[in-house]
């Protein structure tokens, strides 16, 4: 997608295979850094500072980093250090465990003088894998837009999305996202209400920056306002991305997202979930086996900005001694989802439709 | 209520007739500072800047204003002028408008030399009534929550509000806030979940300040938290005040209540309402008539908090260039709506409900 007019992905191996480059999410908005990865040590540090973010995204990253490790020692001991260090870094992110596992498959059969050259292939592969996947679920999104937008006279297309499941969580389109940007770039009239999403704001601060960059119209809301805007007719369609999905349809995503499917359905509006099949669950059924991450209270109590000076600054807005709770996920249960849209076609939330389209996982 | 050990209401006048203390709730939470009203002029900055704010308050400072205004010169041109410049400094406070015509009616029948008089014991009136309105509101809900306990066995009745409904958007007690305060000042075990309520956090800032100074047990949350609480049964009751609810039970309040109010309906959990009768709007029956509020979208692109070097700064956290919209309120329908608490006892949310409390109203 375009970042001051120019395509990026969120990560990209440089020809001599000395550097992967990524964006330092970190800075954005505010700054748009471009940093380097060269070495295991650099992968580790990126995905635990959250340089990147965003499952896809981390998994390709840590793809990367195994890569470089086996480029600098190839020994089975290496292997295993590798794997042990980037798990380590975001211990709870299951794209980032599935990536490691897939390195580990790739290079152990090999002799070690083989092992580089593998894990750089298989790298890649990771990372062109989520592309076509994204462009998949951006082209069965798109149908339902154009479908809205056949209705509206030429008028935009209202779409509600939370947090960012933009091209910048994955390596490119995004998943809620590319059915947007590929609207965009057809010329059907789009926009975007996008959630601030409290506490971490990524729609304020990630989804905002990724759709302004690439020109898509939009405006930021607090995360208490789509319920009036569904109730005045001001959205077509809610959009969202999911961290799991089970195989019966229930919808684990960040925190607020069930909030907006009680709107979307007391407003008789379509409430519609990007789903990319390696996020589904099959060992669970019911969103509430999905145990939900309590993470540091911090993440509400301070708030990094600019300040009029222009620098970064931190401060705290919460009242000093009150205690806070910070959920970071909710479940959306599957009766509330009007359609799954995954790399395979558009399916409604149910154990059945989820088994059509993935026969082989379902079993 | 208690701050710093001490009881204070949100405004007072001092015993000379000089001087009527507020809390300057600017500085809140970070500062609790006591600041001083001696003229027509402090009060119209008081209201203006938002040291002082909630329907309630801002008429009781615009009555004390107005004597103070009589008290300097009682001619009818000041009358006038005063009138004029109290209701300007925030137009669209119903609360406001309210209290300066009731001074108006009170001193425009006698002589001057009497108005300052008349002026300060209406003033005094307004606030007295105010207390005795919440109180009472008070009394009503404490039996909702000494029912919910009497199934509890100890364990805390779990309340989740939203915004600031409490004594320092009032005079003292505040409305939602009022059953609370009497359950924990009879020693019935409660906590309170306090959604941080953005974009202007009154929240995080006010209802976690009175509550942590009051010493009642409570946990902030960001908004998009109390769907997920609901579902899995950590909330016994929804509690909310309102600026303005219809003939017909409809409740106008903060954005964002209709969401809680949703959540709350689709996990068969009550949601209740603490209404003052002076902010029903006998005019209107349907929700959908009353105007909603957009306010500037600075309150969403800017937040100030206190830095580590312990200073206040205010930082912008949206993507810059990124369009903002701030409805500052939404319409939650009657029908989602377990039951209002007045200050005439506890109605369902109907006209006919309203109309048997307030007879003489209905007509």
């Amino acid at each position: 997608m375009m970042v001051n007019g120019k395509h990026f992905r969120s990560i990209w191996l440089e020809e001599d295979n000395n550097v992967v480059r990524i964006i330092d999410q970190t800075k954005l908005p505010h700054e748009f850094v471009v940093a380097g990865i060269k070495s295991l040590g650099d992968a580790v540090v990126a995905i635990s500072s959250m340089q990147v973010r965003g499952a896809p995204l981390i998994g390709a990253t840590a793809a990367y980093g195994f890569a470089f490790a086996m480029r600098d020692d190839p020994a089975d001991s290496s292997v295993n250090d590798a794997c042990k260090k980037l798990i380590g870094a975001r211990p709870t992110a299951v794209n980032l465990a599935w990536a490691v596992s897939e390195q580990r498959s790739a290079v152990s059969p090999l002799p070690p003088g083989k092992r580089a050259q593998a894990a750089f292939e298989r790298a890649s592969a990771i990372a062109e894998e989520d592309v076509e996947i994204n462009r998949l679920i951006g082209q069965a999104g798109l149908s339902l837009l154009e479908e809205v937008a056949s209705r509206k006279a030429g008028s935009p297309v209202n779409i509600l999305t939370h947090c960012n499941a933009g091209w910048l969580a994955t390596v490119d389109w995004g998943t809620a996202t590319a059915p947007i940007y590929m609207a965009h770039d057809q010329g059907i009239p789009v926009h975007v209400w996008v959630d601030e999403t409290r506490p971490r704001n990524q729609g304020a601060s990630i989804t905002a920056f990724e759709l302004g960059q690439h020109g898509v119209p939009h405006t930021v809301i607090s995360d208490n306002v789509g319920g009036h805007l569904m109730q005045n007719r001001m959205v077509d369609l809610c959009l969202v991305g999911t961290d799991r999905t089970t195989a019966a349809g229930d919808v684990c995503n960040k925190i607020g997202t069930y909030l907006k499917a009680l709107a979307a359905r007391d407003n008789d509006l379509p409430f519609y979930v990007a789903v990319p099949g390696p996020s589904i669950d099959w060992s669970i059924d019911n969103g509430r086996d999905i145990p939900i991450e309590q993470r540091s209270g911090d993440e509400l109590r301070m708030l990094t900005g600019k300040t009029s000076a222009g620098s970064l600054e931190t401060v705290e807005i919460i009242s000093p001694g009150s205690p806070v709770a910070n959920y970071a996920f909710d479940i959306t249960p599957a009766h509330l989802v009007t359609g799954l849209i995954t790399e395979r076609g558009i399916t409604e939330a149910t154990k059945e439709g989820l088994a059509r389209l993935y026969p082989e996982k379902a079993g």
